[in-house]
């Protein structure tokens, strides 16, 4: 037997036992809650023609992409994530459809990252797509579905951050950014690195004014409090329509009563590059990175032929267990198991036990005397 | 945009809707069967190293594998079926254990078949494994619990064929016929062409009475009735014996109430090599495959290093739901989805509807009046 034959390849893994029950019903409880507001699953495939995440797509670089062939020679990919599958479906299903269509989804993603970065290559996703509805409403309510969803499955101590990408590219416009220097200054700003955003825009021929309008932007974050300084900050309409959109959905959000659960972050720009308008990571301690990730893709869809602003979120499910299990959440709805030993002689009349118990919702495993 | 943007690779598809919904209820029915009898679920990778699929575990030929390969160049394949996945992890968790593990899984498998054949590439399985118990009553548990299950999901139209691979094991070892003819003839059997065996058997030099013996084997299935009929034609001590195991598995399916689903076959051999001793398929209208398959497979193990008798069975949820749904079977548990419209003037009033009515475990979409 080669040693290897009983490892799984580097970045994926088993799971069983109680790590296993956990999930189950954590995804059980996520789901409940996401499906109180009316979204309705839909199961794409786990691979896709490679064109459905390409470049013009906007979503994970082809190196990450598992990529493989079909037996005709068309290049097939491991989804990296379930946006632009749904919105391919949208798009297929319901082009001439008006009415908001709310979905959600649960299943694996894959990206084909290096060994170096330690990170897993598997993960679990659950989240959810309202397509068809361009409206302060939608956003709220994806806000807040998070919000119940995350508390629903047990977790207490968490905050969504919430952005605006919309104020970011108003001063760049107002600027007059080239796209090559707020591509670069993006990745600064969304990785809190200040000294290396300074020193980009040093290198740059602008107003001293123009500078540091660009440079407070990675600055203003915190509670709905700095929502007013970002306005005052901004002098384009673009940017003050951002902070004045931000400052509606707090609204709803405050009806929702999900307030305490929520802050503002204006320099959260995402990597990948559907989305525009509101986006916003959840965070909680326990886990590095952000346990979910969501945002308005209002150009999306037309990628795939539909016209259709949207709106999602997603959960990544491995994360959200491993900061549960670190900050000792306990789950709730664990199934026990019960044995009954039987011999050749008392088996039926164990069976006879175990199927009675069976039928009032236990757990039953029948096991030979002596194992 | 191109066209081909919107479609899924050829043999994989969207589930969405009623069709999803149904999917979602059938999955749970069936697991809180298997759940019932103590199986834990457990979760293996999408992709496994090639080695965990090779010709000596016995699986789906090379060839009907998706393989690609990761960034280190290794050989990597997405999972044909979990029990390779399931033995592996037994073998790596459970090395020493040694009373029963049960483990149950739920996950889609892929096959790279020809697009000729017009079947899916990939579809959900959803099964248990019994590892360590070698005994009459893990065999008829098995059984028991796939009926109970495929019962509870609203399908009562089946049938459980089962086979004992040992009994066309035996005469085969008691003819002296060698393998390769043995695995032709098994091929002819299995796929009931009675006058392909006929044929090969008659282009070998044997005696009549070997030959009879062989291709009686064709046609020794039916109710248990068959099991007598089956003992007196074989005059080898294994056949024999396997006929003894059927009789003891159909005395405990008795036990457990469930004979009424159940008939003998043992010219059921599947195609599946890892498969030793009893072997069972599920039937109904409406799908031309069987919807379940299952069996023995005690040598399977220790090809990861763990020496242990294991039995196990998969459903295939997808054909199963195209048969529920061709005998217009109702599927019950599906929610409902309530509506509430709202103005920017109604909306705090419509959200306070909408949330004590998803208190109640409603599902409400809160739409935007006009929509």
């Amino acid at each position: 037997m080669s040693k290897k034959l009983v490892h799984t390849p580097e970045g994926v893994r088993d799971i069983y036992g109680d790590e296993k029950e956990k999930k189950t019903v954590v995804e059980r409880l996520l789901q409940e809650k996401i499906r109180a507001y009316g979204y309705r699953d839909i199961q794409t495939p786990t691979f896709e023609y490679f064109d459905v995440f390409s470049k013009e797509v906007g979503t994970t670089p082809s190196k990450e992409l598992y990529k493989f062939f079909d037996k005709e020679g068309n290049t097939l990919v491991l989804r990296p994530d379930f946006t632009p599958s749904i919105a391919r479906c949208a798009a297929k299903y319901f082009m001439d459809e008006n009415v908001p269509i709310r979905f959600c989804y649960q299943g694996n993603t894959f990206t084909n990252t290096s060994n170096l970065q330690g990170k897993l290559k598997e993960v679990t996703q659950m989240g959810a797509e309202l397509i068809g509805d361009a409206s302060v409403q939608a956003d709220a309510e994806m806000i807040a579905m998070t919000i119940e969803a995350l508390y629903h499955a047990g977790l207490t101590d968490f905050q969504i951050s919430i952005g605006n990408l919309e104020y970011f590219k108003g001063i760049c416009a107002e600027v007059g950014l080239n796209e090559e220097l707020e591509l670069e200054l993006r990745e600064y700003i969304s990785g809190k690195n200040f000294f290396g955003a300074q020193e980009l825009l040093e290198s740059v021929q602008m107003e001293q004014k123009d500078r540091d309008a660009l440079l407070k932007v990675s600055e203003l974050f915190g509670t709905a409090d700095i929502l007013k300084e970002a306005k005052e900050t901004a002098s384009n309409k673009r940017s003050k329509d951002a902070v004045e959109r931000l400052e509606k959905v707090y609204q709803v959000l405050c009806d929702y009563g999900v307030e305490k659960y929520v802050s503002f972050d204006l320099g959260m720009l995402s990597k990948y590059n559907y989305y525009t308008g509101i986006i916003f990571k959840g965070y909680t301690y326990g886990v590095g990175d952000a346990i979910v990730k969501g945002g308005r893709y209002d150009n999306l869809l037309s990628q795939f032929g539909k016209d259709a602003p949207a709106i999602g979120f997603m959960i990544v499910v491995d994360d959200l267990l491993s900061a549960m299990s670190r900050q000792g959440v306990i789950i709730s709805g664990m199934e026990q198991c019960e044995k009954l030993y039987y011999t050749e002689i008392t088996f039926k009349e164990q069976l006879n036990a175990a199927k009675r118990m069976r039928t009032e919702g236990k757990h039953v495993e029948l096991v030979p005397e002596g194992k």
